[in-house]
């Protein structure tokens, strides 16, 4: 039975957290910690958390469940103090967007039996700007929470009861679970999640320099246009830890596209063009 | 005063123009052909269309202005023959996405003071699938609608009251009109709207290919990736045409991207990153 919760981080994610816990009826304590504290007392303000804490260690070890809601190097920052401070009847989790390296850390510092538990997780949702004021509960309704290390967790003598009880108040936040291996984690979500971002992001800054002196032109790209470059608001505060985490995979999605484009771009009139569209037909059918 | 209109093309944005029309309360008589009969009937079950004409060319003779919404070369084709059985006491528009072609042909056999006038014009609005049934009356509102060559449909004798009468009902729409010098539109279109479309069809193509088979993983990549592959749904059978009659303009724009991309590739671990996020982030910048 689950009581208390720790977010630390009450950014978007942190702060959906706490909103979508307290609309799918969790009753239990939520303290929040956040760097610049306005975020925190934002979280608070808006009923994701119950109380706003002055100390993370102190928050954690107050909890039977951790909630890592920062970057990826600020969680491992976490992950290398809790190990420290938290003991086998706690489970830490995250939401950080690559996995490999945080599995690889919780390997070395938590899962083991007479250490706390962590359960590497990735909810697939999110939006191109972050920050508590723009959370929503129903964030996570019908998106994937990816986990890694589900077995792994249970080594630690309090896991399993502790990991089954964070994946049903994942479930219950609306979120549809899905384990995976952490590096094909990785690879996997190059392809459908950093690749898209990093298009969208190359695709906006190129054209700030073709038509950005002419703002009254971006309207003319219309819908298409606003979909495709969304992402571009996404920040490299964000972005700049995954480019580092998840290099190799990146790279290859990235040159794999470029090759892509250049084949499309040399078959404008060729058949070749048919057989393009129809593969991409073939990706959005329902 | 314009009383008789006729639709040649009752897709998407034929029937929507018709749709958009009746609502904005234009009173007279629209009529309309499809070479694929059926999609008349919608449009004329839907209230897009009074009547449906047998015979394209009739419909245009009795019209004051008639609106080619076919694809490019078909829209080449009606004009060839419309150029023909018209008078100066009429007008032709069309909505094709690329303008050189058009405007060259509109140069060639009309816009002369005994030959009707054609204006050329491209809505920026539709969506990634077609048909009449898919038809909205709203599709144009806030939507930009670029014209080309104004001032010579002015030479036709009767043009320029029909050029500004056509232009009113395009504004009742709900549009917003922007004239621009054809070569000029080609190019600005490439970037805003064809190098987008293009985008989402190579990256729906790559995706198909390296996670396709595992429809599960779709739902990973979330709203991003299913903004970033919506255009990959469009039809061939339009775009074919774009890419034969805006070939280097696209393939200017598709080289560029691929530049882009992979200076990105080569700086994921470089202050170069944080560069291309904020020209980005400056793009988005409302």
């Amino acid at each position: 039975m689950i009581e208390r919760i720790a977010i630390l981080g009450t950014g978007l994610l942190g702060t959906s957290v706490g909103l979508a816990l307290r609309a799918a009826g969790f009753q239990g304590a939520i303290a929040g910690w956040n760097r610049s504290p306005e975020q925190a007392r934002m979280a608070l303000a808006m009923g994701a958390l119950d109380s706003v804490a002055a100390d993370p260690l102190e928050a954690a070890r107050g909890a039977q469940i951790t909630l890592l809601a920062v970057p990826i190097y600020a969680t491992l920052d976490f992950m290398e103090k809790l190990a420290e401070v938290l003991g086998p009847d706690q489970l830490v989790t995250d939401v950080g967007s690559t996995k490999r390296v945080i599995s690889e850390a919780a390997g070395r510092l938590f899962n083991k039996p007479d250490r706390a538990a962590f359960l590497p997780g990735h909810p697939m949702a999110g939006k191109e700007r972050g920050g508590a004021e723009l959370a929503d509960a129903l964030l996570f309704r019908g998106a994937v929470w990816l986990f890694t290390d589900d077995a792994a967790a249970e080594r630690s003598v309090g896991g399993a009861e502790l990991v089954s009880g964070w994946r049903e108040l994942v479930a219950d936040m609306g979120a549809k679970t899905l384990d995976l291996d952490p590096v094909r984690h990785d690879e996997l979500v190059a392809w459908v999640s950093h690749l898209p971002q990093f298009v969208a992001t190359a695709l906006s800054a190129l054209l700030e320099d073709e038509v950005g002196d002419a703002p009254e032109l971006k309207d003319v790209g219309g819908r298409g246009l606003r979909e495709m470059t969304r992402l571009g608001a996404s920040p490299f505060s964000m972005w700049r830890d995954i480019a580092y985490t998840n290099t190799e995979a990146v790279e290859a999605a990235l040159l794999a596209l470029e090759q892509r484009l250049g084949l499309l771009r040399e078959n404008l009139r060729t058949p070749a063009l048919r057989d393009e569209f129809e593969r991409a037909n073939r990706f959005r059918k329902e």
